[in-house]
């Protein structure tokens, strides 16, 4: 859909940087109009750390001068609302969709959240969920039926859904008690078919979804184009930001490496080729890093990886610094968006085997590979084993900006400690400080996902994000949660710690002392747990709840996600979760340990350090190899909540331990002061 | 297929019994052919615990001359070795199945272990694995190509299976190293045809080996009948055993009642029918038990449940007992055997809706069922559930078979302190004797399973039976363990316990105290532990480990499985493993918990109680509703093998407050003399 009513923005800017660049525009023949598209495409991604790293999209290396043209050019489009949201009422937007359907003889049609590349942060132009209801969470699905509709949110989102979307136009039903599959089944209309973009639904979600109109004797059909992206008047281009290498410095291994030892993979499986649809995996495969999503470096692309290592990668060419060719080398073949599908059909046409993902790739994908004849392998994305599985040097790089991490960290609650008891700092201005003292840190690439800055009783809000309208101030004599992180070009980070934020005299409750205990007992359960190999997070979950189901509590959400090197801060295959993964922990991979316990409208605890899987040493006698955890995160944790009498001896010694280690981590990157307000944080219980 | 050579046995007999029998026989127009034909069938069938029960099926309650001149009818006809093994060598019997196949114009034949209705005891008639290749163990499957094939068994069985085969007809495989898929998609040949009796493997089975034949280019065919079958030249026919009902002094529930919930759960689910192919379900369902396989009361049969909650029962009449037809009731419409595959057809004519079970039920009938046309809704037997849930009247029985079963227990364990001493006492000979106590006790049935009496070494080989072959002494000074259990009308039971044989000098090793004590600690974790409405087994199962895992040690079997009410004694869908389950452990299921340890070719150590999941009574300030488990078994815990010191205090406290319930339990129903062992095996540690 091309961007409207800026034919007339910055022409004469533009026309002035033309005739300075001449010569060294790096796609030579571009005019006014594709110097204007390549702006308004980066002003459809996100910032990023550098705001003038895409500069060198248009010219290689600009000077000063052109430099200060581009960034105004930037700056008129910017205000020239090129890719600000349109105006139009929600009730105008459902009744635009409605009329499209209608239009187009389908009677339904649904609205997932989900990208193509099914990314937890989704670009600016594929934010149709939230266009249409209003609902930003980062989980979702809206139905549109023709006199009802309704949006499907899970437990972390029914009351920000609630708040964000207007009951008089769409329900807001919980997604695991009353599943849109079985809403269909219940609310469609014999004959009545259901539209779905094909782009946007892993064939796994749709046979669930198809089962559901079939139930209810209706049809699902998928859409050529999304009948949304024709009623969405100012829909935002794709977005555009530049693609760098990932030096072998931080990646650890060269990609030609990577691609030949999976292509042996495929080879041995007597598979052809691989699609591949994640731009994390791609991201990895190639040693690359984009920035077309927030707080994720992640290229927006598709890529084919054949069984003889060579890789056929699908983007918009506007994306590629300087050099990225040469970096990417000869087996890896470049090619425009729009060649994906017919590369596909080609795989089909000679019949091939072709491995995909039934769980993360498109539907589209399977059908295009189907239709053209091709032998689907239904596998898992070959890339997400290897990638979890990090090697040495990336390993060292995560202990690297853990202790970067960590200092800035240290300092922030150092200075916490101080600037609360005045019972003035908002949650915002406390997450605008720690991003100040991480932004100082070397290698710093920004966030890797929105600070939950929580005070008191918005701690109790698993996925709370602090806004001017929710914004509280740090309360003397409260609890106050901190989960955060930032991505390094070294490693990602992620680290929650929960503080009562003291002012003289005020001491946290028992029951708080009591359930931060049981939570930090769970912590320590997983931080010190010995297991085979073979064993998976979800067989290691119970053990961070043991201490709060004697209680009679829980926590409804996961214990630990995998965190990316430089990548997603969430990434799989492996979890820590009640729910069954069979993914077994693997040296090397790296996952967060993060129980918590969550009081309704009082409080929030959680207690999170990423930890990485390493072999165990074997003492004498022992029968199997054993793994463990080794704690990447180094920062205090609140000796203040923590009740001496519930912890047995062996949790005592490892908090004291883990507390030495923060000292001996830390201290040499710390100023005095810092030093002497960590040494009583971290000061020994026995 | 008929059976052969027995026309002429026991004529005269036949003759003057029919003469007096006139006008009382069950099958009045029967004659001569009918009569040896069901006792052929009794033959087939094991001989359960009233060895005369059959005759009802031949007159209502036979007096004292008839029964003789029955009994002696049997001998004759057993003696005629009518349901004997053949004496064809096994190079043979692979060669005529070669020869047969070859005939059939198909190159390979897969010879799973499963029969039809999945049992984990199978009928003579269906043990075609052990036929072929000699494999008795109960899980396993042998594939049978043009000139080499293969038996895959699982860990539990690879000793056995390499001292059972002949290495020179059949390699043997380990079936998770080396699946059966696997290794046919590598020695098929292109072009090739595997067999299958599609009554012997589910669809969920066959798509893995399908896959396999599809990997190597062959094709995987169905067999319309089995062609071992075929050449098994002395195949026993299908066993007949009386079929009784259940009263609902045991059953708590009546069939019609339970009938009538599941049908209402088909129609709320809009289902027509529901096909069962599980016996234990049946019996379950109907409150009727048989006995055509050993260790579990089940009568071979097929059935359909309609959502009208009307039944269709099919099975071979001749196994009715007098009166059963008045206790089913007219809502259960008995119908033959072979009217199963119309019926199956009749559902499909319509086009009903109709449910069963890709992971248990034949692929047989979701073909027969997909030919005619039905709609298929694969999903789980829909009395698995109910069924594990066992209601207040089934839990009073567990607890009171538990009493008796106890009480014998101890009786032996107590008579075994003194004799196993003297050194004289031989595996079998102990495993008869402890069976002599169960058979005093009142609704007596039979063993559950195969007694594992197992000294020494033989305790580390997991699935271990003795035989005459294998039968050690148990010896003083060693370790014994004894995994035993029984039917009782009323409940089922299965109990481990490892005991040191002393001899006044000996005592175990601090190796075998401290493994012994790590397993303790386990089943403890387990019996204590709280957790919340949702949980499974699969989440429980590392607290049964831990204590192993940080000694570097593990065990390779589950941790618990379901128990049935007079049923069988591994009965799903619970299941506490590393394996994934999703069963949410609920109140009334019964469940072993029996962790263990095993050294190889010195000694093996599993204590194994059943309890059932309760509500667990709530404290004030708890938000959750949390499950706990009621410990069923009564019996000591060898206390010379426990390590007091590798002990926690609470786990000291469980352990002398379940030696006190022991001791509470028993008493009322133990002589003074084994009251005086008990008071000192249960003794205190604190």
């Amino acid at each position: 859909m091309p961007v409207r009513d800026l034919t007339d923005r910055g022409e004469e800017t533009i026309e002035r940087l033309l005739a300075e660049a001449k010569g060294r525009l790096r796609q030579p023949d571009a005019g006014a109009e594709a110097l204007r598209a390549l702006i308004i495409g980066v002003l459809a991604a996100p910032e990023g750390n550098d705001p003038d790293a895409w500069m060198d999209l248009v010219v290689a290396g600009p000077g000063p001068a052109l430099k200060e043209r581009l960034a105004s050019l930037k700056a008129e489009l910017a205000a020239g609302d090129g890719v600000a949201d349109d105006e139009t009422p929600p009730d105008r937007r459902l009744a635009d969709l409605r009329q499209e359907l209608k239009r187009r003889g389908i009677d339904g049609f649904i609205v997932p959240r989900s990208d193509e590349h099914r990314g937890e942060y989704v670009p600016l132009r594929a934010r149709r969920l939230s266009w249409l209801a209003g609902f930003t969470g980062t989980a979702g699905m809206a139905v549109v039926l023709p006199e009802i509709a309704a949006l499907f949110t899970d437990g972390r989102y029914t009351l920000q859904a609630k708040a964000e979307v207007d009951a008089k136009l769409f329900l807001t039903l919980h997604s695991t008690e009353r599943p849109a599959a079985d809403w269909i089944g219940a609310n469609l209309r014999p004959g009545h078919k259901v539209g779905f973009d094909p782009w946007l639904h892993t064939p796994d979600e749709l046979s669930r979804l198809r089962a559901g109109c079939e139930k209810a004797g209706g049809e699902l059909v998928a859409c050529e184009d999304n009948p949304i992206d024709a009623v969405w008047s100012r829909q935002p281009p794709a977005p555009i930001a530049p693609i760098v290498a990932q030096d072998d410095a931080f990646a650890g291994k060269g990609s030609a490496e990577k691609r030949t030892e999976i292509a042996g993979q495929l080879m041995a499986d007597g598979v052809d080729a691989a699609v591949l649809t994640l731009p994390a995996s791609i991201a990895w495969l190639l040693n690359i890093r984009g920035g077309d999503v927030a707080y994720a470096p992640l290229p927006l692309a598709f890529a084919i990886l054949g069984a003889d290592a060579h890789v056929a990668l699908f983007l918009d060419r506007r994306k590629l610094t300087p050099g990225l060719d040469a970096h990417l080398g000869d087996e890896v073949r470049i090619e425009d968006m729009d060649r994906f599908g017919p590369a596909l059909e080609a795989l089909g046409g000679e019949a091939r085997k072709v491995r995909a993902d039934p769980a993360t790739a498109p539907a589209w994908v399977f059908d295009r590979l189907g239709a053209a004849g091709a032998n689907i392998v239904k596998a898992d994305d070959p890339c997400a084993l290897p990638k979890a599985c990090k090697n040495p040097v990336e390993l060292d790089g995560f202990r690297a900006a853990h202790l970067r991490d960590g200092a800035a960290l240290v300092r922030f609650l150092a200075w916490l400690s101080a600037a609360a008891p005045k019972g003035t700092l908002s949650e915002i201005a406390a997450a605008e400080r720690l991003e100040a003292f991480r932004r100082e840190n070397d290698h710093f690439r920004g966030l890797s996902f929105p600070t939950i800055s929580a005070a008191g009783p918005n701690g109790a809000i698993v996925h709370y994000q602090p806004s001017a309208k929710t914004n509280r101030t740090i309360e003397p004599g409260s609890m106050y949660l901190l989960d955060s992180g930032a991505q390094y070009l070294d490693g990602t980070t992620d680290v929650t710690r929960t503080l009562f934020i003291g002012n003289g005299g005020a001491r946290p409750s028992p029951e708080q002392r009591a359930n931060f205990t049981r939570v930090l007992k769970g912590h320590i359960a997983l931080a010190t747990a010995r297991f085979p190999r073979g064993t998976s997070g979800s067989q290691l979950d119970t053990l961070a709840r043991q201490a709060l189901w004697r209680a009679g509590l829980d926590y409804d959400h996961g214990t630990g996600h995998g965190v990316g090197a430089y990548l997603g801060v969430h990434e799989g295959p492996q979890r820590i979760a009640k729910a069954p993964n069979t993914v077994a922990l693997m040296p090397g991979m790296v996952i967060s340990n993060e129980p918590g316990y969550y009081k309704q409208g009082a409080y929030g605890i959680r207690i999170e350090s990423l930890v990485t899987v390493r072999m165990s040493d074997a003492n004498p006698g022992e029968e199997r190899q054993m793994l463990e955890f080794e704690t990447l995160t180094w920062a205090p944790i609140d000796l203040a909540l923590v009740e001496v009498d519930l912890l047995g001896t062996e949790e005592i010694a490892w908090l004291d331990a883990y507390h030495a280690g923060v000292r001996e981590a830390l201290s040499p990157s710390l100023d005095r002061e810092t030093l002497a307000w960590l040494a009583d944080a971290t000061r020994p219980l026995r």
